[in-house]
């Protein structure tokens, strides 16, 4: 493996660059590692043609895969949309679903997709507005206008969707411009057993066995959409150790933390995270435990918290990675020193580091009451809450405002507050989780605590949960419409205990919102931001900026690593999924049969299957949520995988990227060609993708 | 599952002895518990079949699977004589080896098994026997005299190998009589990158793919064995949860050292150990670095150090489960409670946990002392020593001797001096470990401790080892023969360097053994003593005897377990096995060869078999090294199983059992037989095994 090879050949003067990090844009590519490690040097038109081909999925990726517009993506990227599209008759989550003509492709609704066609960099255009400002503040708006107005003039002149991108934190900003699919159909999708076989328990994880892709089709004006670029499937696949790319849209990392930061994540704000997921989990399991139409209820939301469990509990182990977090520290030093020895820098960003690190401290003296101080877990008390602030909020300048009510969020808001609940409302399980909230607020900050004080005025914590509960109305929406019409009058005419609930959490949540805004979140802004132009200032472009969901390309190689005490094998195979279903007692005995359950169709086809076929793979390649999705591609630019997922390992990536054990998760596109053919009856789909 | 199930019902009252744990002699079986939990009860005479067709081996354990004599135990048990057995030419371990007939049958010198016929509690009469006793001390030459005096007159009168067992150190005395069989052949091996599949990597790990078993013949008089006693092959195998057995013979266990004692070895002594492992691993991978063929003189030792390494990590991340840690100080807390509260134990025990404490502490003080003042890692120089002191040790009374030096010990002690080295001698190799040895004792010591000085004399550790080592003639088989031969007059006569170096060794380690022996080791002996009795008396047969390589009995069910961030299944399949294979690459490319290999015939007979057959599966018996090779049974009493080895997290198991993830690894009896008929075309083999 080829790994750690490069290294020390060319980036060793960057600090702390490992051999395969970086989510490089598509302008700004490590072309010369790349050669140096690999000899591959992609040609212009190479890029083009695979970031012409890549799309942007809502908080996904995906690409072009046909030359009649099929497109590949991750089950799980749409699989809210097919849950919507379901019907007791046709369940596409639990049947799956293969359209046998176009006629009988589905057209989901809403889903738009963004192919990038065009990228520039206006970064010295913004700078010029803002030279004459007589204040920061008044160049950052001189700016912000600069940059909607270039957008303003893109979107006319192009026709296009113009999204602004700041990268670097501001050390760049680009217009990118997208065509828009908006009629965009469901090919095929398997079931949700298979695409997301082993569940909770398998997620983020690997050996993996996961068939995580859907087939759609783009269509422009009734017709397929026949794009100019498209990924060709790939005959002969990767092997392990072979470079490839994937292309895709990270979503957000945090690699920019100061050591500080990362302390306090991990010593207080990550534990604090997890204990209170752990407490929601265990309160929602009491309530479950009632009884069949409980857990029905509550069910999904466990299974929710223990996904989120299981991503915080990765990113603290990333958080503890002793070694990785040296590096992470040397390079934090390095900067620094190259700060200090620089007059101009210094003077700018110098002290930057300590004022975090004490912003840091304050964050950590109160993040027990950030924790309590809060709607308890209540869905009525955050209704009423947002009741009682929106007309005092939106009394105020904008700029006063707190922000999740500035004027541009209003709508969605005042629409979500009003809109009918996915689940029938239970004053029982309000009552059991409002409960237990304000009980943990008692025992978590004593009941000599002013926010304690003001909920329970020495009352018991049932008796004012059962009290507010049991005399609001407000899980009614259209009592909710009705306050939210009526303004301060109605809020003032109402006996609604919520209400008045909500009258006295909202000073206390205030209060603490200012401390946090003064002492922690106002100084770590200011700051971070000094040092983010510092490192720019230094770095520039020979590094890659923080992910902003827009187009990256990183690079990488199948690759196995160390753990569970062995190391773990770069591919599975189709042996693999019949060994773990078999290994838990197979279809005769199944400990939990919706987790790792193969259905008839998959015990039918596997006599007809080459078992060797690859299915999954792990691989180098550095990426996060929003990649999901993303085609793999080899050097010649065509399709070999699909990332769908990173191993428990991959988790510290939020933080840093750590080579030796940090893999992306890929479904292997031969295994999709050989379970089209064998096991969905979709010959003619995977002919279409394997059209050359 | 029912892991847990039965601990609150029935073993309450016994501090921390968890469901599933228990080596038990099978005199003394938890039959209670066995009815409440899995509402079954062994008759005597399955307990006796069961005895009677188990098999001690050397280090290992085994048993007869036909009526015509054919044994089964584990590969691994038997490596070193298959491979003494082989040739370039008929190459056992490379290969594996089917007879196709009992002429072809493979006699193996040396190797004995032993059948445990008879078992006799000989308690009541070596305490009659030391009643009269003036002394502690005439008190144990009293019981000593006596259990000789009853061992020989057992095997007088029945001809039987006759072994005294002390159980429950030594609350309890017994006789075991043993039949033995001297004539062993063998029938069938797997090759051996079948049999360690994934070799050092997969080593202690699940899941797991190792056809880690042998067939060999145990013959009388030139003919088969016709046992009374042998265990028929299950037809439907094993399920998860199923209640099964393992019968054999568990070496050893440290379950009752103390808290303080395990804190020892958890902050102390096991990080010691693997820094020193860890050294020398360093030390002979610098060495093999030289060349192809320094590799293979020394890569056997590498391979030996990764195994100890993998172990002892294993170990010290046992004592680091602070929730088993609890659970042993919570047991030994009840104890101590116990103890006090009874005015007899207190006066006799009352004080030894402190007691072991303080030599705990002692030990701390010594324990980096302990690992650098010895002969540094050279073989001449642990000869020279061997040398040096057989004059001076021989002359003195027995009682007064360094324990090695035991009159019994002497003849196979001055045989392995002058044996021949299995490897060619290597000069540069052992200047290469002496110098090193002696830089790392100076390193942490100090140039001024008088272990350093002793053996430097102010000079470089390469200088005093070059002069050693290039002076030195030790490593002549026949010179070390005419030194031990003249004894003192030949010594004092020699030049050798290597022997003046031991010279200078010597006072200083006897100085050091002297103190652990004082402030440690004696203090512990009489005080682990004192508590075991302690113990014996507050909870007498309730519990199990520490391991004593005598045949008991565990037992428990295949059960998957929590690891690698999901939960993994509790048997592997042969699938599971190809795709292992696959995942590296299978045939075109593998990334390790010899690691993951499967050869020809495994390739050739892939179509033929049924590839979900089970093939290893993890269970909850409570096993652990000298197990190996023990078979499996239901409850029927018929073979599913062969144990062959633990996962990582049984590795604690030396300390505590721990059900939640300690797993015994197992081959399924089912992958025997159908390996044997479609990829070893041993039908007749398999037909035998599998006649009712």
């Amino acid at each position: 493996m080829r790994l750690r090879r490069f290294l020390p050949l060319v980036l060793a003067a960057l600090p702390a660059l490992q051999a395969e990090e970086g989510m490089w844009t598509f302008d700004n590519l490590p072309l010369k590692q790349l050669k140096a490690a690999y000899g591959f040097e992609p040609t212009q038109a190479w890029l083009d043609h695979l970031r012409l081909a890549s799309l942007r999925f809502p908080g996904g990726s995906g690409s072009f895969v046909s030359d009649e517009g099929l497109v590949l993506t991750n089950h799980h990227v749409v699989r809210g949309y097919l849950q919507r599209l379901s019907t007791p008759e046709r369940d596409l989550l639990k049947d799956g679903f293969v359209a046998r003509t176009r006629a009988e492709e589905i057209k989901v609704p809403g889903l738009e997709l963004m192919q990038l066609v065009a990228l520039e960099d206006i970064s010295a255009r913004v700078a010029a507005a803002a030279k004459g400002a007589k204040s920061e503040a008044e160049a950052l708006r001189a700016r912000e206008r600069e940059i909607q107005k270039a957008r303003r003039e893109k979107a006319e002149a192009t026709g296009l969707t113009v999204e602004p991108v700041l990268l670097y934190q501001g050390g760049e900003t680009w217009l990118y411009s997208y065509r828009k699919f908006t009629d965009v159909r469901v090919v095929m999708a398997p079931e949700l057993s298979a695409a997301r076989f082993g569940g909770d328990h398998d997620n983020f994880t690997y050996p993996r066995h996961h068939l995580d892709f859907t087939l759609l089709r783009a269509y422009d004006q009734g017709q397929p959409v026949r794009p100019e670029h498209h990924l060709r499937w790939s005959q002969s696949g990767l092997k392990a150790g072979e470079l490839s790319f994937i292309s895709g849209h990270p979503g957000s990392t945090s690699r920019l933390l100061t050591v500080a930061q990362m302390d306090l994540a991990r010593e207080v704000q990550l534990p604090l995270q997890i204990a209170g997921m752990e407490r929601r989990r265990a309160m929602l399991e009491a309530f479950a435990q009632r009884g069949f139409a409980e857990r029905a209820l509550v069910g999904g939301q466990i299974y929710g918290i223990d996904n989120g469990l299981k991503a915080t509990r990765g990113y603290l182990a990333g958080l503890k990675d002793a070694e990785a977090m040296a590096r992470v520290a040397k390079a934090e030093a390095d900067l620094r020193a190259r700060v200090q020895a620089d007059p101009g820098l210094r003077a700018q960003a110098g002290a930057s580091w300590t004022r975090v690190a004490q912003a840091a401290q304050a964050a950590r003296a109160l993040a027990r009451e950030q924790a309590m101080v809060n709607t308890r877990g209540s869905e009525l008390l955050a209704t009423a809450l947002h009741l009682v602030r929106l007309p005092a909020e939106g009394a105020k300048p904008e700029a006063q405002r707190l922000p999740e009510y500035a004027e541009a969020a209003l709508p969605e808001l005042k629409a979500r507050l009003i809109r009918p609940r996915p689940t029938p409302y239970r004053a029982d399980l309000e009552l059991h989780l409002l409960t237990a909230g304000l009980e943990e607020a008692q025992e978590q900050l004593g009941a000599g605590h002013p926010f304690v004080k003001a909920l329970l005025g020495g009352r018991s914590p049932e008796t004012v949960a059962r009290e507010a509960v049991e005399g609001s109305k407000l899980q009614d929406p259209a009592e909710v419409k009705r306050l939210l019409e009526g303004g301060a009058a109605a809020l003032a005419t109402s006996a609604d205990p919520m209400l008045a609930l909500a009258h006295r959490l909202d000073p206390e949540q205030r209060r603490l919102r200012a401390r946090m805004e003064s002492e922690v979140d106002g100084p770590i802004r200011e700051h971070a931001a000094r040092i983010a132009r510092a490192r720019f200032a230094v770095l520039g472009r020979d590094t890659y900026p923080d992910a902003t969901f827009t187009l990256r390309l990183t690079f990488g190689v199948p690759a196995g690593y160390p753990a569970n005490g062995t190391l773990i094998q770069p591919f599975t195979t189709l042996h693999g999924l019949f060994d773990r279903f078999e290994g838990w007692g197979g279809a005769t005995f199944n400990l939990d049969r919706e987790t790792w359950r193969l259905g008839t169709r998959w015990l039918n086809a596997k006599p007809r299957l080459d078992l060797a076929t690859p299915y999954n793979f792990a691989s180098t390649h550095d990426i996060i949520g929003g990649n999901s999705g993303s085609p793999v591609v080899d050097t010649r630019g065509e399709l070999v995988g699909l990332a769908f997922d990173g191993n428990l390992e991959s988790l510290g990536g939020r933080y840093f990227y750590e080579g030796r054990a940090n893999r992306t998760v890929n479904v292997d596109a031969r295994a999709i060609l050989e379970v089209l053919r064998k096991v969905y009856d979709a010959g003619p789909v995977a002919d279409e993708l394997s059209r050359r």
